[in-house]
């Protein structure tokens, strides 16, 4: 299936939102920026917490939080969720597992739960420990000023290097009740498919079996997170959460299958690739959002390959940063992605103007300025059609820029 | 084997040198180029001409030149080669194969031999067809001006972004004679394993036998220029030719196994490693070399596997430019790169300083100094222990810089 093809009909808005039966708080920690809030609490408003799913880094540097997370989400229901901007706690060996457990222990304290039932993101700096004082500091505060329609100060707090909060928020109607999905996202470098550097936190007040949470935000992810890059590197901490607080009262949705659950899934696909989109908007540097589909491709890993090599090709974004309509770099990358392709089936479309086909460009006047303007926008969509398959794969991706270099040539310093 | 290790017992020198029973030349035909030679003849000084062996592109997408190269070769003993810079003739269909074959032509009339001897290249932009009259022009004042000793016009005049000529020769006594094995290459942006734009000719003057000429050219290959990464981009039109004389006079070399053939091997790899590193010192931009050992990997592709991911990561090249001795990236790279490593058998150093080991860093103030005067330096040995086997693997690359950027946002302007 192509990637977000199903989430058309959903109406996906920025927020401000309010996701009924959470509550949300943020603050400043002090622990490595300065004057600005790096932690966030999100809280399940019922005793018990609700129903969790969670989709990590396939990284085999796994950092402290990520596997403190699988560990809970297989023992718990989920109460809250505690998040730190600022430093990873990757590759911090047992001391960073023990931090981990740490942080979920005192919001546990806090909230009146078990350890067991808070789930624990962070996001900076890899190989440096998780500081516990300035989170036991601000701990009773995140809990005493936690409130529903405080999402706008969470994506603030989960940000590193982005440029700008991203939120997006879906309401969909179940068995006649309306139900309301909202999520936050962070990371605008090592963004690449199998969950870069990524916070994604999403709560709903869908009342949902937990095995069919877990289905959609996988499917989710495959579908938005996963056709994303913006660098190709992806990073030890990659984290999607998602959080059920089944407060609207809708039958609950207990097989993958029925019309609801599809409706669910559709809409939480849809606020995923929404904050996917987001996250490559915010790549590090990019001036510049693009599109890949690839069509025609004998099977969807095919499609796949050919995607991604063509957005992660240096050569490919550092052409649409100069607005420099070259096809050549394109099918140049498309030729070395593994695909037993034919150069004389290919087309090749910007914005639907073709300026690629049976093996050789159209080099008219006309075309070249149609192609021309094409580069000169903000968004650009590049279809290569390889002639050869029913299959499809989208992925999104930026330009890369004088500032991707220089924000990650000094961003330890 | 690990790539280049057989090789460090040659004393190969940058030229200028001379091969026994060859003469080049160099001419300006102003295709595209304004005011600098862009046309390179090589020409084997025998009626018969010589064995000749190539290596080339593996895109897809390949050029008009590489596939009339693989016909001739499969035709002909080689009498000369042309080449043009400024002008890739790729993805130009059926009119580009005609004009390839058209260069092929002019050269053999002017030469006196068949087209089929005569070998072609071509580097510059996609899409546009080489122009035949330019050729044409300058063809009787190349054979004319042929001389043994012109090597570095002609290095000179194959390049296109590249900054620096680049040349490489060895000397090997094979049965009591000496053999000289001399080669040109030019390329510095679309640099990846299997042969990115690159073009490398190497003449010889030993007496071989066409067999075992291709052995090693592709042996050769493997080990040097398919180690090499600028960009992971790779191009249409990347070839690698040898060619012999046999002027040297020494017992042939017949088979593949003898002591003499290694020697020559040997010798041959030695050169075409020198020219390999030159390409990646000239990378775009380029203002550091990075040689990144893999060893204790399972298998050499897994080897391969980590260091190419590590070698391409964009996180890691601006970390380099930076000079910010980032271990994490690198490791986060490497456990991207899909091989089943452990993070807490995986160990890091760079030039020898140790900065990561069992799973955490090394973050003591003496080691944090110790490579942060590393990364200062101009060439960094990045070296990761996976702990997992025998085998080993060695890429080599450069880092990301503005210029990177600014050169290939650029180029068709």
């Amino acid at each position: 299936m192509e990637a977000g093809r199903n989430t058309r009909n959903v109406a996906v808005n920025d927020g401000p939102f309010v996701v009924p039966g959470f509550k949300v708080s943020a603050a400043a920690s002090g622990m490595r920026y300065v004057d600005r809030p790096d932690l966030a609490l999100i809280v399940v408003d019922s005793a018990v917490g609700g129903p969790a799913a969670g989709v990590f880094t396939k990284n085999r540097f796994t950092a402290a939080p990520v596997l403190l997370c699988r560990e809970h989400l297989n023992l718990s229901r989920t109460k809250a969720v505690l998040v730190n901007a600022g430093i990873a706690n990757a590759c911090t060996g047992e001391e960073g597992i023990n931090r981990a457990r740490e942080m979920a222990r005192l919001a546990a304290e806090a909230l009146d739960t078990r350890t067991e039932a808070v789930l624990v993101a962070s996001t900076g700096i890899i190989g440096r420990q998780v500081e516990i004082e300035p989170v036991k500091r601000e701990m009773r505060n995140l809990v005493e000023s936690a409130r529903p329609d405080r999402w706008n100060e969470v994506a603030r707090a989960i940000m590193t290097t982005d440029l700008v909060p991203k939120m997006a928020c879906a309401e969909v109607c179940i068995g006649g009740t309306k139900v309301t999905i909202g999520g936050v996202a962070k990371g605008s470098g090592m963004i690449a498919p199998d969950m870069a550097t990524l916070l994604v936190f999403v709560c709903t007040d869908a009342s949902i079996d937990g095995a069919v949470l877990n289905h959609w935000a996988r499917r989710g992810a495959d579908h938005s997170f996963n056709c994303i890059t913006v660098d190709g590197d992806t990073s030890t901490n990659d984290s999607l959460i998602v959080v059920s607080s089944g407060a609207a009262g809708n039958p609950a949705l207990a097989e993958v299958d029925s019309p609801d659950s599809l409706a669910f899934g559709e809409a939480l696909e849809a606020v995923l690739l929404e904050l996917a989109k987001k996250v490559v908007l915010d790549g590090e540097g990019a001036t510049k959002f693009i599109e890949i589909q690839v069509t025609g491709a004998p099977d969807e890993s095919s499609g796949k390959a050919v995607a991604l090599t063509i957005a992660n090709s240096p050569l490919v974004k550092t052409a649409f940063f100069g607005e420099d309509a070259n096809w050549g770099r394109i099918v140049a990358a498309a030729g070395r992605a593994g695909v037993p392709l034919v150069p004389e089936q290919v087309t090749l479309y910007f914005n639907g103007v073709c300026v690629f086909r049976a093996g050789t460009p159209l080099t008219d006047a006309d075309t070249e300025e149609k192609a021309a303007r094409v580069f000169r926008g903000r968004e650009i969509e590049v279809c290569l059609d390889l002639g050869m398959g029913a299959a499809s794969y989208t992925a999104f991706t930026c330009d890369l820029s004088y500032d991707y270099v220089k924000i990650n040539a000094s961003y330890r310093s």
